[in-house]
C-alpha cells in the first residue's frame, strides 16, 4: 500500500523550532520510524510552504497512492482551493494536526480542508500521523 | 489499563437507527469486539442522554480509569459545563465523533468540549473509537 | 391511536404561575378535557425539566405511540440533542408553543427542535395542543 | 363568521408547480373543500404577488372579516411593512406556511410578519389552513 | 425563439439619468438595435418598478417565452419572492446587471435572485444584455 | 413652489389607528391645514402602500415639483430600490418620520432611503412635515 | 422662552475648517442671526469637546431652559452616558446634525443620543438648528 | 429565615480541584462556617450537575425558602430554561460566581440567568456567597 | 482603612431623578449613613461626569486609599481607558451597579471595566455599595 | 487581438474530474475550439494552482495581451492579492466562473477578484469563456 | 521645527507602572533625551486623561506646531471625536503606540484615530516616538 | 549588520504602476539609496508574489540576517501561514506598509502578520522602510 504524507506551511521547521513544544525530532527521522512501524506500507513524504504546490501534490497523488495523510497547517483554516483539491480525489484523505486546533486561537477553529477529508485527527503530536496511517492500513483493499 | 468509553445523547440508538448510515452494529457488540482487540485493556462503557450525568461520569472516572474516550454527541457543540468537567480531570480525555463534524451543519463546527481534550478524532465511524483506545494504550504508563 | 404529549422545562408550573398570563388551568386538567374532546385517541402526558429525560421519552415513544406533540420549552432554542432525537424517530412529531415565539426575546426566535418536526404551531395558548392533536388524528392510518 | 384567506407571492402557482412536492390541488379547489368542511363560516380568498396589495387587503379586511389567515410567502421574512399592517388590525390574524420554515434556508427562519400575528402554523401542507380556520371558528364570538 | 427582457426598478430611467455614466441611449432604442442584431429571435421587453409585477411577468413568461433576461435592479439584493418565482420557472433565466455589483456598496454584493438563475452577467453596460441574449440563442432547441 | 408630500405603507391609516398615539387627525385634514400655513406653496399629497408606486411617484415628481417630502414608512429600512429612485432625482427630497426611529426596534435604526435625501427629520409627529416644508420653502429659488 | 444650543466635539472649528464644505460662518455669528430671527426666544450657546462637560451642561439646563438643541457631534455614535443624561431631563431635547449621518461612514449611522431625544434633524447644514429652534418655539407653553 | 444555596455543574469539585486557584475548602465545610456566621438564618445547600434538577430545585424552593443564592456555573451562559425558572419564582434569587466572569473567556460574559435575578455578585471567591446571604438577611421581613 | 467611592456619569442626579425608581435618597446622605454603619472605615466620595477625571481619581487613589468602590455608570460599557486605569492600580477595586445590567439594554451587558476589577456587584440598589464596602473591610490588613 | 485565458486552482482537472458534472472536455481541447470560433483572435491559455503565479501571469499580460479572461477558481473568494494585481492592469480583465457562485456554499458568494474586473460572467459552463472572449473582441480597438 | 508630543489616557503612569514591562523611565525624562537627540527641533509634551482635552490640544496645535506625535492610548480604539479632530488639522499627525496593538486584545485591533493620521508606528516601546519625530524632521520644510 | 527587506505580492510593480500615487521610483533604486544612507548595514532585498516563497525566505533568513523588514502586501490581511513563519523566527521582524492600512478598505484593517512582528510602521510611503531599517540598526548588538 502506497501512502503519501503531505505537510503544509512551516512544518519543515519541526525539530528545529521550539523543541520544548514540538520535540526535537525532525519529521524526516519520524517518517523513517513510521515506515519501520508499518513495514507493509510504502510511505512517501512531501512538504511545501506553497499552497498551490500542495494542490499539485494532491492531484498527482490520485494515480499513485492509495491514501493521503494531509497536514495542511495554517492553510487548513483559509484555503478553499486545497479543500476543492481534496474533494476531487477518489482516494481517502485523512486530516491531521499536531496540536489541538480547538485549544488555540479562534481563527484556527475553522477547517475548510477537513470538510472533504474522510476523517480528522488532531492534538496527539506526531502520533496523529501514526493513527492516520494505521486507519488507512486497516481499510479494505489495503 | 482501565479505560472508560463515555457516550452522549442519542448514541444509545446506534444499530437501530438508520442502519444504512450508521451500520447495524449495536454499540454494546462493538465494545465486546474492541475489548477482544485490546485484551490488555479493561474497557468500560457508559451512555447517557443527560448532560449532567455525563458530567457525573467524568468526575467519577478520575479516580478509577487511566483514560476516557468521550463522544459527547450534540452536547459537544453547546456544553460549556461538560468542557469544564473535562478540564478538571487529571487523566487524558480523547474526543471522538463517528461522523466528520466539519462536513455537517455549521452549528456542529464548534466544539466546546474539544478545547480541553488531549486530542480529537472524528469521521472514521466506529473506528474513531479504535484509534482513541489505541492512542491511550500507547501512552507511557499504559 | 396512541398519542404522547411531551412537555419540557417549567411547563409543570402551568396553572400556578402567572395565571393572568397563562390562565389558571393546570395542564393535567387540560389533558383530561383534551382526552374527552378526542375520545378515539388515547392521550398520554409526560413532563420533565431534564433535557436528557426528554430525549429518553422521545426514544421510548417510537415503539409505543403513533405521534408526539412536543413543547420543548426553552430547550427549543438551544438543544441540538433533542433535535437529533426528533430526527431519529419514525413517527410524526408536532412542535407546539403556548406563546408566540416571534413576539418574544430574540433568543427565542431560533428553533433547533422545529427543524426536524413535521410542523409547528405556536401562539394559541393551550389551544396549540388541540390543533396539534387534531392534525395527528386526521393523518392516514390514524 | 366571515374569514379571509390572504396568500402572498408565488402561491398562485399551487397545483401547477412541482406537484410532487406541493400536490396537484389548485388553491381555488382547496378553498371550496375548506368551505364545505366549515359550512357555518363564509370563507373568502385573495392572492397577490404585490407586497402593497397585501397591505391594502389587510386594511380593508378590518371592517369586513372576523379573522384573517395570512400566508405572506417570501414577504414573511423581509416585510416590516406587512408586519406593521397586521399590527394595526383589531381582528385576529393567523400566520400559516405550507412548508416548515425552520427546515429550509436560514433566511427563511426569520419572521417579521409572525411577530404581530395571534399565532403561527407551519409545515402541515394545505392542512395548515385547516387548522387556522378551525382555531378562528372556535374563538368566542365566532 | 421568443425571448423576454424583464427590467426592474429605476431601469426605466436609462438614457435620461446621469448620461455620463449610463450613456444617453434609452432602453427602448437599445432593444430595437438588439432585435436587429438577432433577427431570428423575437425579443420582447417589459419593465416595472413593482416587485410583484415582476413576479407576475415571470409567471406569465413560462408559457410564452423560451428564455428570460432578468435585470431585477435593486430587488436583486432583497427579494426572496422574485428568487422563488425564478425557481418555479421551467425556462432558463439569465441574470444581468449593467454595473459590476462587486464594485459597488456592500449591500449590493448579495444576490438572492442569482441563486436560481442559469447564469449571471454583470458589469458590461448594456452589452450585458447582448451576451445574455446570445447565450440563450445558442442553447439547444433555440 | 410646487411640493409633493409622498407617504408610504400604512400611513393611510393615520387618524383611524391608535389615536392615543398618532392623534385623531387624518392626513388629508392635516394637508389642508399645512397648505393654509404655507399659502405661497402648492402642496400635493400622494400615498401608496406599494413600493414600486412610490418609485413611480418619485420619478414623475422630477419634472413637476421643486421638492419632495418623503415618509417611506417601513420601506425606509429595507428598500434599496426607493433609495436608488431618490438618488436619481435632481430636486431635493427631505426624509420625514412621525416617530423617532432610534427609539423603536433595532431593525428601524437603519435607513437606506435617508442616505440619498437632502436631510432627515424624525420624531416630531405631524410637525415633522411642517419643518420639512418650511425648509424647502426657504431654499434659494423657492 | 429660554433655549440652550449645546454643541459637542470639533464644532468649535466651524467657520475655520474646510469652508468649502461647512461654509465660512462661525457658529457665534450664526447664533446672533438666529437670535434675531427668533426675537421672542432667549438663545444661549455652549460648546465643549469634553463628553462629561456636555453631560454637566445638560444637567444644569434642566432648571434654566425650556428646551435644548443638542449636536453631540461624534459622541452621538458612542456615548451611552450623554444618552442617559438626555433621558434624565424633563425638558425637550432636539438632536441636530449639520451633515446627513446616513450619507457618511457606517459607524455614524448609529445614534445612542437620538434614542432619548424628542426628535432628530440632520443634513440641512446650519439650518438644522433653525428648524429645531422653530419646533421648540411652537410647543405649547413656549 | 430559610435560605437555599443552589450550586450548578462542577461546583461539587470545590476543595479537590486546583486548590491553588479555588482553595482547599470543600463547599460543605464552607456552608457550616457560613451558618455559624449567620446564626439567625437556616441555610440549606444543594448541588447538581443536571440542568433540569436545578430547575426542579428552584421550583421546590418557592414554597420553602425566603431566598435563593444561585451559582448556576457554566449553565449561567447557556440556559434559557434555568433563567425562565428563576423568572417564575416569587422569592428573591441572587446570582453568585466565585470567579470574575468578565475576566474569563468571552463565552462566559453572557448571563441568561442573571437577567431574572435580583442582583449579581461575582469574583470574590467563596465570599461572593457571604455577601449574597448578608443581603438576603437584610431584606425587610428577613 | 481609607476607602474611596468613585461614581461616574449621571450618578450625581441620584435622589432628584426618577425617585420612584432610584429612591429619594441623595448619594451624599447615603454616604453619611454608610460611614456610620462602618465606623472603623474612613469613606470618601467623589463623582465626575468626565471619563478622564475618573481616570485621574483612580490614579490618585493608589497612594491614598486601601480600596475603591467604582460605579463607572455608562462608561462601564464603553471605556477601555478606565479599564486600563483600574488594571494599573495595586489596590483592590470593586465594581458596583445600582441596577442589574443584564436586565437592561443589550449594550449594557458588556463590561470593559469589570474585567480588571476584583469583583462585581450589581442590582441591589444602593445596597450594592454596602456589600462592596463590607467586602473591602473584611480583607486581610483592613 | 491577443487574449489570455488564465485559469486558477483545480481547473487543470477539467475533463478528468466528475465528467457527469463538468463534462468530459479537457480545457486544452476547448481552447482549440474557441480559437476556431474566433479566428481573428490569438488566444493563449495558462493555468496555475499557485496564487502567486497567477499574479505573475497577470503582471506579464499587461504588455502582451489586449484582454484577459480570468477564472481565479477558489482564490476568487479569498485573494486580495490577485484582486490588487487585477487593479494594477491597464487592460480589461473579465471574471468568469463555470458554475453559478450564488447557487453554491455561502463562502463562494464573496468575490474579492470581481471588484476590479470589468465585468463578471458565471454559471454558463465553458460557455462563460465564449461570452467573455466575445465581449473582449467587440471592444473598440479589438 | 516645533513639534508636539500628545499622550492620552494612563500614559502619565509610565515609569511608575509595571516597570518590568514599560521600563522605569518616566516620560518627562524620555522627552529630555529625545530633545537632545534632535537639537534642531523644539519638542513640547502634553498629556491628558480627558478625551476632550486631547481634542482641545489638537485644535490648538494647528497654529503653533509643524507636526504632532499622537499616542491616544485606549481612546485610539473608541474615539471618533479625536479622529475627527485629527482630520481637521492641516499639519501632519503621526500615530504611535508603545506596544504592538495587533498582539493584544481584539478590541485594540481597531483604530479610529489612525485612519486620519499620516502614518502609524507601534510596538517599538518608547522608540516609537523616536521614529515618529525623525520622520517629521525629515519632511520638506522641516 | 545583515538585513533583509522582504516584499510581498504586487510590490514588484512599484515605479511602474500609478506613479502619481506610488511615485516613479523603482524599489531596486530605492534599495540602493537606502544602502547608501546606512553604509554600516548590508541590506538585501527579495520580492515574491508567492505566499509560500515568502515563508521560505523567512525560514532561510533566520540563520543569515540580524533583522527582517517585511511588507507582506495583501497577504498581511489573510495569511496565517506567514504569521506562523514570523512567529518561528528568533530574529526581529518589522512590519511595514507604504500606505496607511486604516485609511483603506475594511478588509485591510486586519493584520495576521503584524501580531508576531516586533513592531509595525505604515503610511509613510517608502520612508516606512527607512524607519524600519533605522530601528533595526539601533538595536543592541547591531
Amino acid at each position: 500500500m502506497n501512502l503519501l504524507i503531505l505537510n503544509g506551511p512551516n512544518l519543515n521547521l519541526l525539530g528545529n523550532r521550539e523543541p520544548e513544544i514540538y520535540g526535537s525530532t525532525r519529521f524526516e527521522s519520524y517518517v523513517i520510524a513510521l515506515q519501520q512501524k508499518f513495514p507493509t506500507a510504502s510511505i512517501h513524504y512531501t512538504q511545501s510552504n506553497v499552497e498551490g504546490e500542495l494542490i499539485n501534490a494532491l492531484h498527482q497523488a490520485n494515480n499513485v497512492y492509495q491514501g493521503v495523510v494531509l497536514n495542511a497547517g495554517a492553510y487548513t483554516h483559509t484555503s478553499i482551493a486545497i479543500a476543492d483539491a481534496v474533494a476531487a480525489l477518489s482516494i481517502p484523505v485523512v486530516e491531521v494536526h499536531i496540536s489541538n486546533i480547538f485549544a488555540r486561537e479562534t481563527y484556527r477553529h475553522v477547517s475548510f480542508v477537513g470538510k472533504h477529508c474522510k476523517g480528522s485527527i488532531s492534538g496527539f503530536g506526531l502520533q496523529s500521523y501514526d493513527l492516520a496511517v494505521r486507519w488507512l492500513m486497516e481499510q479494505p483493499g489495503a
